[in-house]
């Protein structure tokens, strides 16, 4: 599923959290599996991302329909989606109801950006999309340093 | 406080989780006083944002010895930042313990922006300042818009 609600919630264990309907299919799949993966889609993906939060993996095969390339995962089994920004690996720990929406938080045990899986890694690079709501999307600007004491 | 893991987590009701550390005097304010307002900051507060995370409240007024002005909530009593791209005013609803950080869920009892104080609403100059880690920040990229299908 496409998911715009995330956060990371703790350094020590590396804790991740996710609002997640309890009506989404990916809901139940992260309860039964007891592990998920955080695709971090880059700026290109909005068609993949905007198909993928629209329409249930309980109706539709999204990778295959889409005909979405995976990378293998080395910690967890749900699979990578090829062309995104960076890749967490997650196992599930807790759900906390919010709301109509769940929390869950997952500790994450292996992180990586494609540029690794390309033996080259280069931070500058990192062009996440992100979601403003309704249609509207964007990344990131350009960075803004602190300025020397 | 400064504080960048910050999502919505529902929206009937309207709720949002802020990821605090139970170390942090913040914590212990919004435990004992159940209300707190996220005030989102523009792009040009790096240097208060800067200031605010880096100095606790326990030692420093910071509102008064970075001279802040500060605007008058209406229906939670914590004050509001001048100048900040929008504003979320929240009662406490829960605490959730996630690793070495609390997640502070709170119900939003009122959201505005700074433009309709001044009596113009406009979505477009919405630049909030963003933290990537470290001393990175960055905003905003220009709107990215799903293509007509």
């Amino acid at each position: 599923m496409s998911a715009a609600w995330v956060i990371p919630v703790s350094v020590h264990p590396p804790l991740v959290a996710v609002a997640i309907s309890p009506k989404r299919y990916t809901y139940e799949l992260i309860l039964s599996s007891k592990e998920f993966a955080i695709n971090v889609p880059s700026v290109n993906m909005l068609d993949v991302v905007d198909y993928c939060g629209s329409i249930s993996g309980r109706d539709v095969n999204k990778i295959a329909s889409l005909r979405l390339t995976t990378l293998k995962p080395k910690v967890i089994k749900s699979p990578l989606l090829k062309g995104c920004a960076s890749f967490l690996e997650c196992k599930f720990r807790e759900a906390f109801k919010a709301g109509d929406h769940f929390l869950i938080v997952g500790e994450v045990v292996r992180a990586c950006s494609e540029d690794v899986f390309d033996g080259i890694y280069d931070v500058n690079k990192f062009r996440p999309l992100m979601h403003l709501g309704g249609d509207n999307y964007c990344t990131i600007s350009p960075r803004i340093f602190k300025p020397k004491a």
